[in-house]
Formats: C-alpha cells, structure tokens, sequence
C-alpha cells in the first residue's frame, strides 16, 4: 500500500469516527428530550469539544493530502467531500448540544401533551442521517438519493408541528416557554436534515462525479 | 502572470462577486422587514438560484485548480479558504431567504411595536459581514479579529429580543404569529453572525496559516 493510500485510508477512519460521534450526539440529544433525562443533554454537552477537535484534525489531514500529494480524480474528489462532510458533521455536533440545551430547560416543565411529533421527526432524521453516512461509508448513490427524497415529508411534519405548537401558545400563556423550547428542538432537528442532505449530495459527487446541488429535477 | 495566478485571480474576483450578491441580499431582506417593504423581499427570492449557481462555479473552479496545479502553502490555504467562505456565503444567502419569507408574512400584520431590536441587530450583523469580507479582500486577520470579539454582543440581543418577544406573546395571543416571524428573523440574523464569524476564522487561517476554529482564547 503507497503511503499516500494510507494516509487516505486514516482520513476515512477518522470521518467515520467523527461521524459516529454525531450520530451518537443526535440520539442522545433527542432520548433526552423524549425520556426528559438530564444525564444524556449533559452527555451531550461534555463531548462537544472532542467533536470540535476532530474537525480540525480532519481538516488538517485532508488539507496536507491536498498539499503534500497530488491526487487526481476520485482520490481529489473523496478529499474534496472529506472536507465538505466533515463540516457539515461539525455542524450537526452543534445542533445535538442546542437540542440538549432546551432539553435542560423542557425537564422542568411537565409534559403536557405526547411531545407533538418530535419523536415522529427526529426519527427520520435519524434515519436519514443513517443512511447519509452510510451512503458515504458504501459509495452508495442510490442510497444517498433517498435521502434527498425524505427532505419533503420532513418539512411536512415541520409545518404540521409548528401549527399544533402555535395552537398550544394561544390555548394559555403558561405554555409559551415551553412551547418555544420544543420549537427549537423541532428547527434544529429540520437543520440537521438539512446537513444529512448535504452529505448525501457530496456522496453522489464523490461517487459519480455529479455536483447535483440545487437541481431539484435529480430529486424524484 | 502565470495561467495558475489567472485561475487563481478568476477564483477571488467570482468569490467577490458572490459576497456582493449575498451582502445585497441580505441588506435588502432586512430593509423589506424595517421597512415593510414586499418588493425588496422579492428581490431576495428572485436571486437565490444565481447565488446558488455562483456556488458550483466557484467550488468546481476550486477543485479544479486543486486537481489540476500542484498549489502550494499561501494559494493551497487561499484555496481551502475560499471553498470554505463559498460554502458560508451560500448558506448566508439561504438565511436572507429565509428573513425575505418572514417579511412577506409581517408585511400583512399592524406595526405593533417598534421592531423589537431588529434594526439594531441587523446593524450589528451587516457590519460582521462587512468586515469579515473586507478582512478578506484586504488580508487583514486585525479586521477579522474584530468580527470574533462581536459574537458575544449579537448573543446579548438575541436574548433581550427573545425576552421581549416572550412578553409581547403573553400580552395576547393574537400577538403570537407575528412574534413568531419576528422570533425566526432574529434567529436568522444571528445564524448569518455566526458564518461571518466562520469566514473571519478562514481568513485568518488563510493569511496567518493558523487555525482558531473553536479555541476561545484567540477569540478576546
């Protein structure tokens, strides 16, 4: 194996490292709103600097391959969507610690509804983070274009859930702090979506070669 | 002047030409909410595709230029830089989007107070950007240095305003779709703040090759 072989090989180990760290991030954040447990936000919270780390270390090591090697084609290409994914995982990690926050806050409340649909929601985000990372992991195009195709039924169960929330400010003030926190959870699961769809579309330009970015017609 | 050294002009005029639309687009969102403006909003709404078209141009320019030259240390880091800032720069432009939608909403709805701290908020965000772009026009990591020590005042707006808007939603609940808008146009003004914040941190990686993603202290 060239050393050049194994550095990018160390580049793809740490990624999937990253990513599971996020993926592990997501899932806490969001058991801990759902079960109201304060151990698993704050969990959350305590690796947010090894996620921040890592991003560097990636970057690093994917900006000297740039600079030390010269790869070519589906070598540049991984680099070029190691750098992309990469920020967008980092990104993700940040939105994990902000669901964990108004988690800290929601304990204190009482639940007093079935938590609208935010375990509906963060499933399939879940589900399509899943399957963005393992897109990536399998070079898997056809995968990563179904995670394209959930972005629509996210932003319906969106839209559905601000109206109940909106209903559940105006039935009694009380409820408004409450419901502005589950508002958040709701926009920052939306935005982690929005990442793992990124991700799908660096997936489908590593693999094929296609920027399918903005064209809503590769979509259906 | 070396075809590499064209290429590379090319990459920073098209990434200057991108700032601009996104600044435009973002002052005009903004004034469409102060002022109550509808065709300023639709503007905004009308030039999303030609940002999001600048952004593959600059980003397949970028990789060729990495693909097809063997860049070394200042152009590899203008590069990486300039992937990054273009990915920002999109994203700013989808956040603008996001304010001109929400402006389309309160343009129906009575001016009921005096904007919350919007203007002021806005002011304070326009400017990051401003000097995050200018930082990197005029590789200037001071300027950039200054953008960073901003955040933290953008945080304690953000906070007054929601508070307020907190106590505008308890007054009457008719109050509540419209602090909801106006709720969602602070947080995207913030959101803008923090990719001005990540474009000052590239810039100064790009000028002094030092990395101050996620290390407070370089941050006083």
């Amino acid at each position: 194996m060239r050393h050049f072989d194994q550095e990018l090989e160390q580049l793809k180990v740490m990624l999937f490292e990253m990513a599971s760290l996020v993926e592990t991030a997501i899932f806490n954040s969001v058991s801990s709103v759902t079960k109201k447990d304060r151990a698993l936000a704050e969990d959350v919270l305590a690796k947010e600097a090894r996620i921040n780390q890592m991003e560097i270390e990636i970057d690093d090591l994917a900006i000297k391959l740039l600079a030390l090697q010269q790869p070519m084609a589906v070598d540049l290409r991984l680099i070029a969507a190691a750098l992309k994914i990469n920020n967008d995982l980092e990104r993700m990690g940040d939105l994990a610690v902000n669901i964990a926050e108004r988690s800290i806050e929601l304990i204190q409340e009482p639940v007093i509804k079935p938590m609208v649909d935010i375990p509906h929601i963060a499933a399939l985000v879940q589900s399509m983070v899943r399957k963005a990372l393992d897109s990536f992991v399998n070079r898997d195009p056809e995968l990563a274009k179904s995670v394209l195709a959930s972005d629509d039924a996210v932003d319906d169960l969106r839209t559905a859930s601000f109206h109940e929330l909106v209903s559940f400010m105006e039935r009694t003030k009380k409820n408004i702090p409450q419901a502005l926190s589950l508002l958040s959870v709701v926009r920052n699961l939306e935005r982690i979506a929005d990442h793992a769809t990124n991700i799908a579309e660096d997936v489908i330009f590593y693999v094929k070669g296609i920027d399918v970015r903005h064209h809503a017609e590769v979509r259906e």
